[in-house]
């Protein structure tokens, strides 16, 4: 019997949490969707942040770390979608300072407690003129069911808003974490072009929520793939302001196993959502390995199936061609032995040890046919287990991006 | 001025060179095409072979590496395609064993002078008996014309028969080379599911023909990229006979130097064919990295912006999207300074240094739009480049994956 989760999950988004406030408009920068965001806290909140670790780092990228550098208190950010402002020299970053010198005046903060995001195209200016006047229109907007707009302005090709939020109780006093993320293509692990924000109330010293935040990132975000290219752009951020006064969450603590638990549960629900939603994907697809001798060659044995464009155009088929997760084992580079692999499609058997062939090819198709589709691997070798996840690849991929720029 | 190359190109593909004979037929593996072919040589040849670097190695792979270190004086290939005998377990291995002995009986050959090789499909066992009928039926068929059945044979989802040969003057002897190759899909560097064979009538010895093998393997079939994904099948093979009768080959002579340029010549020319018959492709994509700070560098940014499904799309589509070159350089994890790097396409500058827009979007369709596209990457750090070659990626390529096994 599993017990239930200690968390809830609830409405609300990146706005659940007591003290945010968010709003979405469309500045101009794109031509017909939003694509300006503004997420801010009544009061500074501590933040940590991870990064791409592409070399190539967009202007927005650099001048969030050196603010990030100088101090962790932080009372707003400024996102905008349809233009990555990267790859774009000096233009770019003095355009990255001018947007968080705006967003100061217009919210009448210091400029230290600002911090920018960008997605989009790669090596064009952003429209300046658009983005300041975009800028001095959404502070108005600013409001507790601000969190749909803001989900919105921050996609991409993604075709479904991503938002969630959990409660947990600290004490007497319920916290909430709620979070908002965009896809879609550009996806690798260790983040692509990805965004992702989350805030809470939680009262929390900044290491111990960089702490919660690395890991739970490394367990989500970090394990999708949709086409495993690493993006100039991604970011994701926490944001922690205290106002659900519960008593400080103490390192080693319960509090603290069941602060990182949820947020690790909500950003997996966001990874799982934007490998869902990879461009023209149909499926989702979940990539489990056990019995690997380290929970790193795990790791690099899932991913290298997620990878594998063969094994995603075949799952999109439908085709239960278990012959390719083989083959993409077999270049993992992780030690295993062929004849031990058993392997599964949502609970399936389909291959056993001794390459025993259970495959049922009616019931795998019907499995396949699915929306979800979990592919089990069985290494027999060890026993570690780890989880990857990606989408199916399809022709509406080829096509989205064929013609981005367009 | 450059100066005529060394070699000339002739006809006659794996039967150019002297003692050679070849034969293709339909034995009933596959339904339509194809799918057994045949080499020999009149006289033992000296043998060198480079395998797949998958964990997974198909049956036939380590029957063919057990024979050759056993001995590397060989008589004749068998190939089939349409079942790749890989994940078959112990039949598998008996299967391929018995296609060596049937083989041997068929020609009046030692067992010890026989190799095997397949491509297709994983998982299924072999029709042996379709297989044994075929090799009884083929060795009568032999004949010095039939290169072209025995490339035709070996395709798998090929578009187009690989084949080329070369000569080059030996002393007073003329030497020629011959070869022919397999795609198209599960192309990955390091070998993939390709099969390349080459017959030369060079008077060679066993080590000087496999350094000079593999050091052109190096340039040529490492170097080319499908879609990532390894097989389970590769090989390459090379056969010398010593039929022209040469003066031997020494080391570290001019002859040698000739031998090994007039052979990378021909596993690159093949090497390209196979790029440009990637499944579903429409383009050939050369990818070339000058301006690194070593060989190994050139190397790694060449593959990366090669292996970036959203740089292959882009092209397919003749969007002159560099910026996801950029994200590829920077996420290849050769070190590099984005301010640096040049870009052109057929030699039509796209960025300049300091992110400068050289990009006339009308002359880069117009040269994206042709069959060949040279992507000259120079990251202005060293001295060193290097050249690596692709397909575009296409709606093709996920059909023709979506459904294989069908």
């Amino acid at each position: 019997m599993s017990k239930d989760p200690p968390y809830i999950e609830c409405e609300g988004g990146v706005t659940a949490a007591r003290g945010f406030r968010a709003a979405g408009l469309l500045c101009g920068i794109r031509k017909q969707k939003k694509d300006l965001a503004l997420i801010t806290s009544d009061r500074p909140a501590v933040a940590s942040a991870v990064f791409t670790q592409n070399a190539i780092k967009a202007a927005p990228l650099a001048v969030t770390m050196e603010q990030l550098d100088r101090s962790t208190r932080i009372s707003a950010v400024l996102v905008n979608s349809g233009n990555a402002n990267a790859c774009t020299g000096q233009q770019g970053l003095a355009d990255a300072w001018a947007m968080v010198r705006a967003v100061a005046s217009s919210l009448h903060l210091p400029e230290s407690q600002i911090l920018v995001s960008s997605t989009g195209v790669i090596g064009q200016y952003l429209p300046m003129e658009k983005v300041l006047a975009g800028i001095d229109q959404i502070a108005p907007l600013l409001g507790t069911n601000g969190h749909r707009d803001a989900a919105e302005a921050i996609m991409t090709t993604d075709t479904f808003r991503k938002e969630a939020a959990v409660q947990i109780p600290i004490g007497d006093a319920t916290v909430t974490i709620g979070a908002m993320a965009k896809g879609s293509g550009m996806i690798a692990p260790n983040m692509a072009t990805m965004l992702g924000f989350i805030t809470t109330d939680a009262v929390i010293a900044q290491d111990l929520l960089a702490e919660a935040f690395v890991r739970a990132n490394n367990h989500s975000f970090n394990r999708i793939t949709v086409d495993g290219d690493m993006s100039t752009n991604d970011m994701a951020l926490i944001l922690a302001n205290g106002r659900a006064a519960n008593v400080p969450i103490e390192r080693g603590s319960p509090d603290f196993a069941l602060f990182s638990e949820a947020l690790e549960h909500l950003m997996i629900t966001l990874a799982k959502m934007i490998a869902r939603d990879g461009e023209g994907a149909t499926k989702l697809i979940e990539v489990s390995v056990t019995g690997a001798h380290s929970s790193a060659e795990a790791l690099q044995a899932a991913r290298a199936v997620a990878e594998s464009n063969l094994v995603k155009t075949a799952i999109h088929g439908a085709d239960a061609n278990w012959g390719r997760i083989m083959a993409a084992l077999g270049y993992s580079g992780v030690p295993l032995k062929g004849e031990e692999v058993e392997i599964a499609f949502n609970g399936v058997p389909i291959l056993g040890k001794q390459y025993t062939i259970l495959l049922n090819e009616a019931m795998a198709k019907e499995e396949l046919a699915k929306e979800t589709i979990v592919v089990s691997v069985n290494l027999n070798g060890g026993s570690f287990s780890e989880k990857f996840w990606t989408c199916d690849l399809t022709k509406d991929y080829v096509h989205i991006n064929a013609s981005y720029r367009s």
